[in-house]
């Protein structure tokens, strides 16, 4: 099988994930290249050999330049603030390296879609980094609704709500500041995997209506306290192009929700159910059953779901958070061997950062906005 | 124990809840009077005779004036559709007569203040029907934020979502006429304990923007297909005048959810969360908890819980619909023996129906509405 | 419709929910009787006033036999402690009188076996009161087994685990006296519930083997700290004379159960599975289903469902406690005018009683008992 | 960082697992050696070089002996059925190198007592594969039992209930022979996880009684249909040497149920709970809370409890059945690294066969069987 050189750019908490993908996902599902953790960046010299040294890649270095320009580099994966994205993936794709780019793409819209048009320009494999969108059920999920098995879709309900900054002394941080996180704050954090996920399964946009706040508009900083930048929570309307209604929550701040990434998306023929808390399964509704057989239907993930049976072959075994990032390995492998675009790209990554945009627009003019 | 002679009118799904409720409410709680089923009147006399037959009252009349106007009749009890309220309610207010109107009180918000002006010009006791509310847990959630317990609430996430219209085949009906129903469908039906919701646990409501549709645009009738005059479903997002936000979804076509009355309010110190399909739980977040303890509690209803001991002493046996209607009938009582307006008055009612008209009003203009 | 005159022997937890069950089951249920409250009976002349005011009886005595004597009363409900049944019951039986017994029906299996006798050869109505099977969910899971739905049975576990006396502190009653609640402890209370559960849903017993022990074996009583008689907690194992296996826990000192009275029964062709916690749903598998679509289905309790229309015309609405003593008074009224047995009769008491003493036996001996 | 040369004899369902965990354990885990993927043998050359390439390791053979005496292999994973544990364990033992051996260890008690005092004369690290204790969340029910956090426990309830051999026309195999598979089926294969679950959490085995049938007496194999020769489900009693009493299901056959591997806890001064179908939530009942906050509590893993953090910075984030592979590799190169056993050892191994060997005298002399 033909080596395919990684190079890495961050070390955090994504960069951890993606290197685990990459050292397994060969071995994991039938791939036509074997991904080498060859050389991974961060800010500094010491510190990229660390994460080197304690994730185990072959090489290091405190420049993600040096990375990006080594020809013995052949696919770059960004794992870093949104505020760096543009020249990195600018330097990748001019050097026609594909680019695997953590979400949400761009600091803007109008950034994003500078990206998108790059990576067409460049005709080189280009994917953002939705996630949880990725988890057998998720996919299923998909799958029932375009099947038709639950009908014509006419309520798309949807949160991703968590509460990493619900404590007021959580400090500033990289999240919290326009300059590096942009104008949107949870709207951009999780608020992006809930547009993204609204799209992928309900459908295109043509208008919508938000509203948010910041509830901490103070935290603490390396100087003192210091201003949030941007909002800790909000709602959207949405009137998705089908005619169908979207009501989306996003937070930081939502005390309790460690991982509500969840979902009901009503039917005219059945409904589905999602909580992320419990992603292995997914609840379904067949509107069709008769009257003292109906209700919600838990399906326990297992080897007749997509991508489960090369993680178990047992059913309700269960797969994790690191396994997305494994099935993202996965497709990314697969767009770069294949040629073809796989969903998300970056195109994908600037109709999300577009409702963003629009969403951000909505609360300044108080006003719905059409998207479409 | 004195009497209190009960006038029922109405005999189809909550005259019989109310019926359950007068004839057990002294064996339950400790009231101070004891009511008697003396009169229930539905639209014929036959019917009438036969539904006190079935559900045992004393005597039946084909006519709502009778039993107003019967002096031995001492309260009133309204169980009809809600164009029919407001002579009702004016004539037994009139005679000084106590009145329970079921929700939502008026036709209109402007004929729902006129019935709150009226009762308290007339100085009786008045309640409105909203009955969800009134579960031991649901007023557990009511203790928990009036006591500060989970802090000030930054945000209300609450839905009422059935599917009694799901089906395209179901027929037209008084709920689908705007001449019966009002020109708000399950706005009016089901989004009015909504609001009513989260006016109770939220507080005061600043602004809201509204969205709605009709999924089933006609349906069969007695003379063939006829329009659906109103909603079957929407979406609302609230500022309340704490700050907070709020997002709520109402649906009567919402495949599978049977009795989708669910919250989710969180503060600034924990988070409630609760679904009345799972009725005798109410789940609570405390974020003073050390994080390798933190998590929902699941808060079994028992005898130390709002309105609990009367029914059972056991925690976890569980009480029920009906149940929440005999909790009316107790507060009612107490309303007319204590001579104190006890919650929700008509006043109370009309401030829902404020909301109910801001949401009409908002989808019509398709902007945000000041409510306040 | 005809009047029956109900008397009550008892005027605590179970006389409260007697009370309000027969008060309105009649407008609940088409029964073909109306039932009056006409006499309660408990250990003292005052406290039976007491009772009679506050629960709404028609007159009281202090003296059961003046109640059973009485010519007025008709029928006998019988409330107290099992130390207490066999007098009461056989003087009802001697006067022709109707009996309804709490459980468990006797104070040892000899008695029980003597009093079904006593009601057979006196061939009036007799009942246990046995409620938590009667809930609209066990009803159906009732009816899924006998239609075969989920094949032949082959597995039954269940509990019936609670924990009102896991507290060290709480105080010795008649619960805990052999003298009044027999040599069986949690097994009588909640055990026989869960016994009488084995033989509804699983069928004919052929041996057991049983293990129980007391957690706490001193509690304090009226004169200081006393013994306590019976145990607190104990497993069964079951061979069903059907070949299918059984276990089943049941405890009062489980810390955190409320209502944990549990089953999930294994058929050849599926399952279901139930938790009176959340008595409105029934838990159902169909093996037959494809592999993709497997998976349990939540069945919220509707009017489809086995006795549920009465109380509500909402699936999902919920019946609670009180309503399966509901269940119970329409049932006996049934078994009084039909002059047929209704499940389950004193015979029935009888069979749960058998295995509860088997239980003990095998405690005693260390082995399996045979008990066909 | 030192590397160490893993050979692996089994390239099914545990063999792919340990491969994932190899590749990935030093990136997630600070280890003292590196592990290297070396060799993987199976029982054909063919095989296991089909093997070798998809699943990623530098050589193989079909041969065991090749690997295990080949001096560049520094340690064993045996991943085989149980009846070949024997020879390869000994040869591995033999020649000094670490083992790591699928469960259950033996093929009788017998033989498991053989290999563990192998393993203790030969001073090397060796573990036993049992997988499922291991997640976070029940080594946190570990620490919570340890801490006295619960008090004394009074009840161990625990399931390990599977359906993979539900269906009547699934075929025979190596699990439903007693040559390859041992006397004992669901109850060596899943109720070996159970019991070792009952002494990891309960402690100490005193005694205990045990039922099992065998459902499909008769499967479809190669030559037609066979015998079925070990039992398809089960139950036993314990009583543990602290006195508390334990219940214990297992099956192959339990509808439904895809990884039902359960339990309850009961403590003197609260309960935990667990499910492994939501294997990243551990229910926990503090019976010191005041009546109206009691009620279990749903602890989602996050970075404070053992083992999480080097998964994922994120609460709820989630890990799986894999992730659980990888804590047991950590495991055991630390064993190596540190040589110190690490639970579980061949030793504790023999523990849970001891118990497997009971519980089949006990269904063949029908009786309780003293196990101390």
């Amino acid at each position: 099988m033909q080596d395919i050189h990684i190079g890495l750019i961050g070390a955090g908490y994504m960069g951890k994930a993606h290197t685990i993908a990459y050292k397994t996902v060969r071995s994991i599902f039938p791939t036509s290249r074997n991904p080498v953790c060859a050389c991974i960046a961060t800010s500094s010299e010491e510190g990229a050999a660390r994460s080197a040294r304690e994730l185990g890649w072959n090489s290091s270095t405190g420049d993600w330049r040096t990375l990006v320009n080594d020809p013995a580099i052949d696919a770059i994966v960004v794992a870093t603030p949104p505020a760096t994205h543009k020249d990195i993936v600018l330097a990748a794709l001019a050097l026609g390296k594909p680019v695997f780019c953590e979400k949400p793409l761009g600091f803007s819209a109008a950034e994003s879609l500078q990206l998108a048009q790059a990576a067409e320009d460049a005709g080189v494999a280009n994917m953002v980094g939705y996630n949880y969108i990725r988890t057998p059920a998720s996919q299923l999920a998909r799958q029932i609704i375009a099947s038709g098995e639950i009908g014509d879709i006419i309520h798309v309900a949807a949160e991703h709500v968590e509460d990493y900054l619900h404590d007021p002394r959580a400090p500033a941080s990289w999240r919290t500041r326009e300059a590096t996180a942009t104008r949107a704050g949870a709207l951009a954090d999780v608020g992006s995997h809930l547009l993204n996920l609204a799209l992928r399964l309900g459908g295109p946009v043509d208008s919508l209506v938000a509203d948010m706040n910041t509830v901490h508009a103070r935290r603490d900083g390396p100087h003192g306290m210091e201003a949030v930048d941007n909002d800790d929570q909000g709602n959207v309307m949405l009137r998705f192009a089908s005619g169908a209604l979207g009501a989306l929550t996003f937070s930081r701040v939502a005390a309790g929700r460690k991982m509500g990434y969840t979902y009901r998306i009503t039917g005219t023929k059945g409904a589905i159910a999602f909580d992320q808390e419990n992603q292995n399964e997914l609840w379904l509704y067949d509107a069709s059953r008769p009257a003292q057989r109906q209700g919600f239907q838990r399906l326990l993930m297992g080897p007749a779901h997509p991508d489960y049976l090369a993680f178990s072959q047992g059913a309700g075994h269960g797969t994790g958070y690191n396994e997305q990032i494994v099935i993202e390995a996965r497709d990314f492998l697969q767009a770069i061997a294949g040629g073809e675009p796989v969903w998300p790209t970056f195109r994908d990554g600037y109709e999300v950062d577009r409702l963003v945009d629009a969403a951000l627009r909505s609360v300044q003019e108080r006003s719905w906005i059409t998207v479409r």
